[in-house]
C-alpha cells in the first residue's frame, strides 16, 4: 500500500509501505475514507521536533473496518469508524474519568501511520466509534475532522470552562482554534473572540460563531481583550498553539477566577510561578481526550447539526501530500485533507 | 500603641507606633484580640524576599471593632471581627465570583502591620465578618486561624477538588497543609495523605483527619503516592509551600485529570510546560480569596465544629514577638499566636 513518510525536515514523500496486518487480538484493520495533515505534522517538517529515522507520519483517520482481532466485539467488518491519536481501553479508572489519552494501556497510533491507505488501530474497541451506517460521501471531512482538531478543540473549549454567559477568547488560528471557537459556540458562550490577522480564518473564525476578531498580538493582543471586557479579561481562554508567547498571552488575557484550556503542544514552554500565583487563573489542557467527546460529536456531525470539515480547505490525493505540507507549512491552506 | 517591624533579615523589634486613625470613610479601626505569624513572614526573615525600610509586620487578624467611618454600613464599634489578607469591596464582578484577592478596589492590609495592638482595616464592609457576638475566649485562637492560614487551606482544598470519593494528598505540613488536612475532611475527602517527616505535624495531621502519612519527598514521595494509589496518584493535591520541588512534587502526585490546588506563595518556581502538558491535571491557586469562605468558616468555629486553633503550638506576648520568630524560623513551633 502507499503511505506518507518524512525522512527529513521539509522531506515527505509518498511510498510503498507493508500493508497494516492484525498484531494484536484487540486490533482492527481500517481502509482509509480520508486522512489529512495536522499542525503539529509541521514541528518536525519545520526541524523543530527531531526525526531519529524515515517516519510513517498522520494520526487523524476515519475509514471502513476491513478486519478485527478475534478479542474485538463491539467493532465490526464494514462499519465506518472514527478514532482517536491516543488509542484507549476504555475502561480503565482514567479512561472512566474522561482522560482516554492518559489511559493506562494507551498506545499512540501515530507510529502507525494513518496519511496511508490502510492503518492498524489498537484496542479497537475502546478506540474506535462507528456511526449508524456508512454515511454520504460529503460528511467525511466532517468525520475525519472529530478524529483530533475538533475533538481537540472541543476539549479546549471544555476545559477552559465556555458556557451560557461566558466571554471566550481564543488564541491561534488554525484548525483547532477555529474549531475551539466553533465548539464555544455550540456549548452556549456569549461572546467569542477570535484572534486572528488572517482574512480567510477571520471569516471561518465568523461563520463558526465568533462575535468578534481581535488582530493585535501579545501585550497588545491582550490589552485589547481586557478592552472588550470591562478591563477584567475574557472568562475563558483557549490556547491552541503551544509557544511561551501563546501561552503567556492566554493566560494574561484571562481575569482572576477565569479558566484557560491549552492544546497546543507545548515547545520550550516555562510558565512563570509567581505570576501563575497572582493570576488567580484556572489552568487546564493537555492532550485532548477526543475518545470522551466522539459520541456526542460524531451524532452532531451524522444529524448535520455541526459542519467542521469546513476547516480543510485543501483537499489533495495522498500522492501529492508533499504539496500538502507545503502548503500548511506556508499557511496557504489551513488544514489539508487527503484522499487515499 | 506597641507593634512588630521587621529592619533586616533576623531584626525584629516591637516598638512604639503611631496609632492608626481612620483615613476614608469606608475604613475601620480595630483591637486585636490576637495576631500572628505566618510562614510567608520568614521570607523576609530569612533574607528570601528584599527588605526596602523598616516594616510592619502581620497580615492575620481578629478584634473588636473600635470605630468605623462614615461609609461603613454592616459593620458597627463593639463587634468581633476577622477579615482578611487583602481588603477587598466584595461587590465587584470578581469578588462575585469569589476572587476577593483579585477584588478591582483590592488593598493589602499587610502594610497596616496586624502585629500590633491596634489596625486600620481599609473597605471594612465588604472585608470584615462579624461574629453574631463576641465569642468566648477560648475560641479567639480559631477565629484567629480563619484570617489566612484556614481559610488558605480551605481554598487550597477546593481549588484540588477534594470531595467525596476523593484521595487527597497534602505537600507541606506547615499550618496551611495540617489546615488542608483538615479542609479536605471536612469537605468530605475519602484518604487524606499527609506528606510530613515531622513528629508533632503528623500527629496533628492526624488528629485533622489525615488517613496515612508520607515521610518520603521529591521523586521518593511521588512513587509513595503512587504505591497508595494503585499506580495512578491522587485525585487531589494540595501544595502548601511554593517551591520547584514542592511544585513538581504535587504535580507529579497528581493522577491524569487530577486536581492541583496550590497556595504556597511562588518563588522561584518556572512550570516546564511539556511535562504539565502531559500531565493533564488542572490547575489552580493563587492568594486564597479568603473572604468567600469566611462566613461558613466562622459559623463552622462559632458552633465549635472545627478547631484550627490547635496549630497554634505557642503562644507569646506580643512584647515577644523575635523569639517567636525564632520559634517558627527553627522549626520548633508551627505557628506563633501573639497577644497584643
Amino acid at each position: 500500500m502507499r503511505g506518507v513518510v518524512m525522512h527529513a525536515p521539509g522531506d515527505v514523500r509518498v511510498e510503498d509501505r507493508r500493508e497494516p496486518a492484525i498484531l494484536q487480538p484487540t486490533d482492527a484493520i481500517i481502509r482509509l475514507s480520508a486522512t489529512c495533515i495536522c499542525g503539529s505534522d509541521l514541528w518536525p517538517y519545520r526541524g523543530a521536533d527531531p526525526i531519529h529515522k524515515p517516519s510513517p507520519m498522520g494520526h487523524e483517520y476515519a475509514g471502513i473496518v476491513e478486519e478485527v482481532g478475534s478479542a474485538v466485539t463491539t467493532i465490526t467488518s464494514g462499519q465506518f469508524v472514527v478514532g482517536s491519536f491516543f488509542a484507549s481501553d476504555n475502561t480503565c479508572e482514567i479512561c472512566q474519568a474522561g482522560y482516554q489519552t492518559s489511559c493506562i494501556h494507551r498506545v499512540g497510533v501515530g507510529s502507525e501511520g494513518a496519511q496511508a491507505q490502510r492503518m492498524r488501530v489498537p484496542l479497537a474497541d475502546g478506540t474506535l466509534v462507528a456511526t449508524p451506517e456508512v454515511p454520504a460521501d460529503d460528511l467525511v471531512p466532517d468525520f475525519l475532522a472529530a478524529s483530533d482538531v475538533l475533538g481537540t478543540g472541543w476539549f479546549a473549549a471544555v476545559a477552559a470552562e465556555a458556557g451560557p454567559g461566558k466571554t471566550v477568547a481564543v488564541v491561534g488560528d488554525g484548525a483547532v482554534g477555529l474549531l475551539g471557537v466553533l465548539a464555544a459556540g455550540e456549548l452556549g458562550a456569549e461572546r467569542i473572540i477570535a484572534m486572528s490577522r488572517r482574512e480567510p480564518r477571520q471569516k471561518l473564525a465568523q461563520e463558526f460563531g465568533a462575535t468578534d476578531i481581535v488582530t493585535e498580538r501579545g501585550d497588545e493582543g491582550v490589552a485589547r481583550i481586557k478592552d472588550l471586557t470591562s478591563g477584567l479579561g475574557a472568562h475563558s481562554v483557549i490556547e491552541a498553539v503551544g509557544t511561551q508567547e501563546s501561552m503567556m498571552q492566554a493566560i494574561r488575557s484571562t481575569r482572576p477566577g477565569g479558566h484557560v484550556g491549552y492544546v497546543g503542544v507545548s515547545h520550550d514552554v516555562a510558565l512563570p510561578g509567581e505570576e501563575m500565583f497572582f493570576s488567580h487563573v484556572h489552568l487546564h489542557g493537555g492532550p485532548a481526550p477526543v475518545r470522551r467527546f466522539l459520541p456526542d460529536l460524531m451524532d452532531r456531525i451524522w444529524n448535520r447539526k455541526i459542519n467542521p470539515g469546513k476547516v480543510f480547505d485543501l483537499e489533495l490525493p495522498l500522492e501529492a501530500a508533499a504539496a500538502g505540507y507545503q502548503a500548511m507549512d506556508t499557511r496557504q491552506a489551513i488544514k489539508v485533507l487527503l484522499r487515499p
